[in-house]
């Protein structure tokens, strides 16, 4: 199988500290990146849904991948995510992240307007792709639609591979919806497709998928990473009980929103504090949810490295 | 009654026409803001959905704003919407909008994440009104949950009236929901409660509403100011005849998309093929729909000033 995308296996959404005034942190949150990459990730998604992206001003983002790039995390490591609901807002970060040497961008459709036709997704996503227009330019399209409610039809996704074959090199399928990855991958061999929910990692790797790219990859990269590197060589007990293993952590969370549940983890695995704070319209958990939180990953015995 | 709203009577959500690149069509869309104006709007909401304000970029809004207000255009007449998904993003065009000597701004929640509760939308405008910190602001709330998804509970406006109650004046309802716009009306009379929904324009008046903020304003501002002049006046036959000649323009849209429709209206009657252009995600009508919409309208007599 040859593949397009250059980038593979696990990916972590990274969760963005914010100071208490609510502005970036951005010190902590380049430490909290290398320390992912030590744990394992193969590279890093800043600006992802996790990353609290879309509460971040266009400024700021560029501002804060200028000083990623700058602490010497390598570019070509990151697929940041750059789409907003608006193109010329789109083209900056896109542009801006090709020149700084990113190996991919993570592209969101336009997700303000709703009941959009795959024409007028299309339409959107080509006049990105010429407005950048650099031939060093790698999307992964960004199928989330419980967030975004728009998303990647297989029909869009076909069309966009055929009009750009070296430009749309992939996918992060967050729908949660195995059939769909499944049909993905399926019909589009070689396409750069990445798991967005941590339990179908190993069965994104053995339909020939491009790995993971997943919120709790910010609290369990080494079990994550571990599955990358032996999904080919362990035997199926093993690999089913690390499978396994990564799912009861994601489950842990219950129903409390993804963001302030991994932050609360970090800020307690860490003793750090700081990282509860998160931006309005999030909220932290309440003492007592957090309470239930970690007496769930202290029964899995839980711990960050 | 008394009413801490400002602005009353009828405002256009202004459709923003583009060139055949997609940039902003800025002369064209001061010609239409004016035409609006003389054919009885009391004021324009630039950058409302209808505006493909989500479509339009924050630099490139900043810049429309200040070319509108400089055609000699009073900003005391203007309410933008300045809401974004992001509080940074926010707060600068909402800065922009009060130091311009806007009337209003309509504010969107932050709309990319779903599933958000009252309280973080509350704290994210709490925390755009307080790092805006200017008393001349006045927030009019833009309830529209079939787009935004998240939007105003009852309990959240009343919350937010009450911490703010010289900020936080009105409120567009674009839910669809008479029953939830009644509620709003009865429950908080003087609060500057405007109709989404032009067939609600009448009912709105009667219990105490500010008036109306919709799209068809732009193609019928006569007879919704006509409606909006008379309803104390008029006697019923007559006003319930004006309020479904209002009704039937808007039906005659169908289900097609309002965006490229109402450019399709206002490209057919002022021979002016430009506005036909739409930015993606949107697509323009096809032939065969545009026949249709014309002949429906045809149907009614319709013309444009």
């Amino acid at each position: 199988m040859t593949s397009a995308t250059p980038l593979k296996g696990l990916f972590a959404p990274t969760l963005t500290p914010f100071h208490a005034d609510l502005s970036p942190d951005v010190e902590r949150w380049i430490d909290h990146s290398q320390r992912l990459l030590l744990e394992g990730c193969h590279g890093l998604c800043p600006f992802g849904t996790t990353s609290e992206a879309n509460s971040l001003g266009i400024d700021e983002r560029i501002d804060m991948l200028e000083q990623l790039v700058a602490s010497g995390i390598d570019a070509a490591q990151l697929m940041p995510g750059t789409g907003t609901s608006a193109i010329p807002d789109t083209v900056r970060l896109t542009s801006h992240a090709v020149k700084l040497g990113c190996g991919g961008v993570l592209l969101l459709p336009p997700f303000y307007y709703k009941g959009i036709s795959d024409e007028g997704i299309f339409r959107a996503l080509a006049e990105v792709i010429e407005r950048v227009g650099d031939d060093k330019l790698r999307v992964y399209l960004y199928h989330i639609p419980p967030v975004a409610q728009i998303g990647f039809s297989l029909g869009l996704i076909e069309r966009l591979i055929k009009a750009y074959p070296q430009t749309v090199v992939g996918l992060k399928d967050s729908s949660g919806d195995w059939n769909n990855q499944q049909a993905i991958l399926t019909n589009f061999p070689g396409f750069g497709t990445f798991s967005g929910a941590e339990k179908y990692l190993l069965d994104n790797l053995r339909l020939g998928g491009a790995g993971s790219i997943n919120a709790v990859a910010n609290v369990i990269a080494r079990p994550l990473r571990q599955l990358c590197d032996t999904w080919q060589t362990a035997d199926e007990e093993a690999l089913q009980t690390l499978q396994a293993e990564i799912a009861a952590v994601g489950q842990a969370r219950g129903d409390y929103a993804a963001i302030p549940t991994l932050k609360q983890i970090v800020a307690h695995y860490r003793h750090d504090p700081a990282w509860l704070t998160v931006r309005p319209p999030f909220v932290a958990l309440s003492q007592a949810q957090a309470d239930i939180l970690i007496a769930k990953l202290e029964a899995l015995n839980f711990s960050l490295p």
